[in-house]
């Protein structure tokens, strides 16, 4: 008796010492456990992603491919169940990238493996023939100076650490060398496995220089052309690309809704980017992201749960180049923007989910952290501050608590912008794990008492 | 004093109970650390590698790659300050690639990645355009029957697991579909990595079978045709292959000799292939081991050491698509066979070494583990059972005693027979612990009092 009457003391006062029960975690429990079990077991979500990667495929703004997945999009948010589904106009940028080839010359020929980077203009027809000088960095660049860069294919030979430290010579290398009159550039494709597969992304030209074609080569490629340069045997190097800018085109995002059932006008919108690169499939960048969170809705729709605010599912277009979606969603909520109660953007593909980001104050994230709780069934928990992504910019800078769903993100730079970004590479058990976390994650945010606050102006990142 | 004495007595109490000393241990102790520390100190060897990989290129039989390779390695063999450096003739089979390329028509149309498997036919002009019917295996494609598989693209699909499980495949698919009808396949790359990169192969014809194309297809794409097989809308495909096999070229391995001291006509060889399929550079397949083969000589020689038998590098000719090159070999051994002391093939890559294997006796495997303790220091000195290799079949097949290096292979199949088995995938300091494993364990082979004893006839397997 004496022990057990010690025992039970014991217990009420590591309960009286403990923290205030978590509201939402126990408000939630049967909810979350009931979309996660649904999440779980769900095969239509994964089937989606099939048809969209292996029967619609790759879909650059401007293409034919984009608007099979619009119209097909729209289909399934329809047969969803999901409510004023429509497409929000864009238009977009029309790059196309056509026949593209790059050669070494001399000392022995050899092609070489590239990809044109998104945007850049094509070479003359016949194509730019030109030594290389090959530089580790824009210092190197800079001190090598127009004597010995004018006329020149410059090479970016950077160290990759991430995929921060490749951004700024495809994107901005093509204007940097053309200042000292070099005629393109080859850059190191931002990835850090070296298959012999280039990685194309976007680049932009500066106003005040001439513009130069730009492409990716792969890692080898890349190391051979430094190695020949630095034993003073510098490939003469054969470039033809037939990338053009066509006017441009019409397109749209995506969205259909889940109608709350008190604040009908209050908005949880949770998205992701429906073009990709014209490689590949655009299977974790990012169609998994958009058919996730369509499928996030699907099951809650399916289950008969209705948060009491709106729920949206955004497929925002042209974020890979223009973010004319993002510019077009923006326009959209127009001045209804403090009835945007939070914006979340997947972006980062859906390996193992983690958990989420969240730009938004401390008592916010004091409540993201009890939805989190929830998640930890499918080790997808975890909440840290930062939080948004490319196509919310807008809706964050203005104010709009911004999240993103954070994943493991082991190999998404693999395949990123590549032929390798395949269905393959989403694993069916990682991808319903992330439909669970963002069902509990949005159904919790657009159905709990309080509302998220944002960052105060000066902490607010857009991205 | 006590203390002293009664420690004393325990050790010599446990030297007496150990083994007794090692003696191919002590005896080239010095020679060995001598020799490891030169190969670790070494540049050459890897600079050669480079030349081979990035001025060279990958050279399959007949091709003019590989008699510039054999060339330059005669050159090289002599700057090295080898003895006896010749060219072994062999006539090769000259099978060339041409032009080729694989699309789906429908439900969709796509490029396919693909790379046609060596020593295949190719299409006619114009291609071939085929329904595709997918199977996992062999047994499958037998269920089926002709009533399903005639006039059909034959795609096998079957589950990676190691390299092995895909050969049967990849050298016998052909025939085994042609048998029933079908007009060309399709085999899933072996390789444990979808980075959307095929990877060709050698395959056989059977003698009373149609002779079909066949190509390999990346992971992916054959993931995707088994998709839209299972999903009853199979891939339709058009296939166009320009392979053609001409007459037979002149080639020939390059061998080169330290001359032994005291039996100079017993020899104990090493070497690798010096063919490579037409991708890549064939760096690690088999590019690095013939070199660091040529460099443990070339060190051996660089400091003064000359053991008693005769050591000889050996560059064999063609193991990919014939193994003419050891056919060649054997017949200039002809009938000097009780003088080849042993014969050791490193073709597994030039990863982290491990050691050795060898098919020998318990008595030699004693030997060879006194060897290899002298191997720790740079992490090679596990000597196992099984040691041969494609070129050294035919010898070991007669009694010589036959060896192979051994690395970790981690990577190895990620890149084997691929654009991606490039100079880069050779970690320098992995080379060079390869070239002293290499230098001290056939220094050692070659000067110890003792010969190998290969297993009897009925244990020995060729590879």
């Amino acid at each position: 008796m004496r022990l057990r009457s010690s025992a039970l003391l014991l217990f009420s006062a590591s309960a009286l010492l403990a923290a205030p029960p978590a509201d939402l975690t126990e408000q939630y429990r049967a909810t979350a456990d009931k979309l996660i079990r649904a999440a779980l077991e769900d095969r239509e979500g994964y089937d989606r992603l099939t048809y969209l990667c292996y029967r619609i495929g790759n879909r650059l703004s401007g293409s034919a491919g984009l608007e099979r997945a619009i119209a097909w999009s729209v289909e399934q948010m329809k047969a969803a169940g999901l409510s004023n589904v429509r497409v929000i106009p864009a238009k977009v940028p029309h790059w196309v990238r056509n026949s593209e080839s790059a050669r070494i010359l001399s000392p022995e020929p050899r092609a070489l493996h590239m990809l044109g980077l998104g945007m850049s203009v094509g070479t003359p027809a016949g194509g730019i023939t030109a030594d290389t000088v090959v530089v580790s960095s824009f210092d190197e660049l800079t001190k090598l100076g127009r004597e010995k860069v004018q006329g020149k294919i410059v090479v970016y030979n950077y160290t990759f650490t991430n995929y921060g430290s490749g951004r700024e010579y495809r994107s901005s290398g093509a204007s940097r060398a053309a200042a000292l009159g070099a005629v393109a550039v080859l850059v190191r494709s931002a990835t850090p496995l070296a298959m012999q597969a280039p990685h194309t992304g976007a680049m932009e030209y500066a106003a005040d220089q001439p513009k130069i074609p730009a492409a990716a080569i792969t890692p080898e490629d890349c190391f051979m052309l430094a190695r020949l340069y630095a034993d003073g045997t510098p490939a003469k190097v054969h470039l033809e690309m037939g990338a053009e800018m066509l006017p441009d085109a019409d397109s749209g995002d995506v969205i259909g809704e889940i109608p709350g059932s008190e604040h009908p006008e209050q908005v949880v919108v949770i998205g992701g980017h429906i073009d990709s690169w014209d490689v590949g499939q655009g299977a974790q960048d990012d169609g998994a992201s958009i058919i996730a969170c369509l499928q996030a809705l699907t099951l809650i729709h399916k289950l008969g749960l209705q948060p009491k605010r709106t729920l949206r599912v955004a497929f925002w277009v042209n974020e890979e180049n223009g973010t004319r979606g993002g510019a077009a969603y923006r326009a959209f909520v127009d001045d209804q923007l403090q009835n945007q109660v939070m914006a979340l953007e997947m972006d980062g593909g859906a390996e193992t989910p983690r958990g989420f980001g969240a730009s938004v104050d401390q008592k916010s994230m004091d409540l993201l952290k009890q939805i989190g709780k929830l998640l930890e069934p499918v080790g997808a928990g975890e909440i840290t501050t930062g939080g948004g992504g490319e196509d919310i910019t807008a809706l964050v800078r203005d104010g709009v608590p911004g999240m993103s769903e954070r994943a493991a993100g082991t190999h998404y730079f693999d395949w990123h912008h590549s032929e390798a970004d395949t269905l393959d590479k989403v694993n069916p058990e990682d991808f319903r794990k992330s439909v669970a976390a963002l069902a509990v994650m949005s159904f919790c945010v657009a159905d709990m008492p309080d509302r998220l606050v944002a960052l105060p102006a000066g902490e607010r990142r857009g991205r």
